[in-house]
């Protein structure tokens, strides 16, 4: 069963509103991060983007477990470009996503319904039997919460931060709901909101992206993972809002399913989807790095949930990814 | 040691000059067929493209033989966005590149310099030890042609037809050159005409693409193999006139090789480069597909050559890859 790994790369101006992403990190350098993710996991190293994303204490992006995961599973990343700001060296795959805006404003991301189509295109061609599904996009737990809210599955999401600023999202959402034409329907009612719509007045392009992947491929009975969090809990909110009823798996991080801000068990289990859990067990280990993941910072992203479930399903014991994600750290960031 | 196969994919209006690109085929066609290769050798078969190319005498694109050989030997392709005119499911690196004009039009490759230098920095920065270059764009033997005359190097290249239209190729050279401001200046003059210049006038997006990533790696000393026939010659006068001296390896097929009417062996010498042909015997195969490329058609193309020469370094002998050839065939090609 030939199996594929496609990273939705994309940022959103709701990153830039203070306080929503990575707390005191150079603001500047977030439409980076996307770009220097998708350098870490095709080549294992930066090479168009300035630097491998490090928080100010020392955490690590994801992206450097899920590249540890691919050197010893050979799991090959394909990269979508999920509205980009920076260039990056990763090859990437077209949908015709640009940058989304700040959700407070009017319609932040205007081709939301095209981007998802041209996903779903994508997604029902492709050859493999098995997309797995993720995400990078700085600020993208605030418009997930948007997603969400607007769908009324739950007002709840998780964070990169240690103390989750879920007041600060919930205030940003409500601004962006009282800006846009979106009408107050319940997700489970007859006349549900549009996934689409939802999306494009308080989402962001890469959600439109992972939704769109994930409908194309359950159109022609492909396996479905969404490797991911809360975000991905979005984009399977609004896979399900538009008729899509088929299997859906999502693999995460302890760190995220045991958040107790974010619910992530009954969201998943209102949406239907299996949900898988991988620990890998980072508080065995007293490296800095993955030392801030036990500190409930970064937890989840890029894949890293799923990777560790494939690397768990592949009989690669988690020590072994523990040594791995030492390795690319110590290659990759400059401290 | 690494290797990667970076294959650049572009397109040129000067394809479109009767007689100039695979006789008797649709025209209408010839601006999928750099996407419709980046398809086949990500995927294996077609995703975004409608079909892969084909000869209206049955003759399949090169690309099927470099995707048999990644089949037997796990080489990964990465495709560079050199102007296509197409959209493509393979994820594509981006160097600015936009499809290249008619040469007997004025300006046909504005932004060659540009081009060139966003490849050369990105080749500059891979973490390869090794580049494999390659390219597919209907009629590059042209466009080959004109730089090759521009810098005074050859007045001759080859051609994908059994019936090589030499002069009609030369006649729309001559027409460029005429419509361009380039001088009269020969090759191993010391005031050598700027290669960069020749490409904007007389040349196409994949040449200023593949002339930029040789000189990149050769900058910090990585191994280049040129994968291909003359277009590839015409790659390396390029990179050539600009000071780059380095060591530089051709890896074509015997029917380019011994194309009496491509002079490729004096053009390498000329050009100081080191000279690989790799023979896969399809005169040993009554398949009707690889019996075209006896028959003097195809030639050479999205990294054949170079393919073919990986393949045997790697001890795969020639009657698997035209075996794994047919899989190809027979899986891809509707006829």
């Amino acid at each position: 069963m030939s199996s594929r790994l496609l990273v939705a790369a994309g940022t959103t101006r709701t990153a830039s509103i203070d306080g929503i992403s990575t707390a005191g990190a150079d603001p500047s350098a977030l439409p980076y991060t996307p770009s220097a993710d998708a350098d870490l996991l095709v080549y294992g190293r930066p090479v168009r983007a300035p630097a491998v994303p490090v928080s100010p204490s020392g955490c690590p992006t994801p992206a450097v477990v899920t590249r540890a995961v691919q050197e010893l599973h050979d799991l090959q990343p394909t990269i979508v470009d999920a509205g980009l700001a920076r260039e990056t060296a990763a090859p990437t795959i077209d949908v015709g996503a640009r940058p989304g805006g700040d959700i407070r404003d009017e319609d932040p991301v205007p081709d939301a319904r095209r981007i998802y189509d041209s996903a779903r295109d994508l997604a029902a061609s492709l050859p493999d039997d098995h997309l797995v599904l993720a995400e990078t996009i700085p600020g993208g737990t605030t418009t997930a919460l948007g997603v969400l809210t607007a769908l009324d599955v739950t007002r709840t999401v998780s964070s990169s931060l240690p103390d989750n600023p879920l007041d600060l999202k919930r205030e940003v959402v409500d601004t962006a709901l009282d800006t846009s034409p979106l009408d107050d329907v319940a997700f489970d009612a007859t006349d549900r909101q549009d996934g689409i719509d939802t999306v494009r007045h308080t989402g962001d392009p890469v959600l439109a992206t992972v939704a769109g992947l994930a409908a194309g491929a359950l159109e022609r009975d492909a396996g479905v993972t969404l490797a991911g969090g809360t975000q991905l809990l979005a984009a399977a909110a609004i896979t399900r809002s538009l008729g899509h009823d088929g299997p859906l798996t999502i693999a995460t991080t302890p760190y995220v399913a045991d958040d107790d801000t974010a619910s992530f068990r009954e969201t998943a289990a209102l949406l239907d989807l299996d949900v898988i859990v991988t620990d890998p067990c980072f508080d065995q280990t007293s490296h800095p790095g993955m030392r801030r993941y036990v500190a409930g910072e970064g937890k989840e992203g890029v894949g890293m949930g799923g990777a560790l479930a494939l690397a768990a399903r592949a009989g690669i014991d988690m020590a072994s990814v523990r040594q791995q994600v030492e390795a690319v750290y110590d290659r990759v960031i400059d401290r």
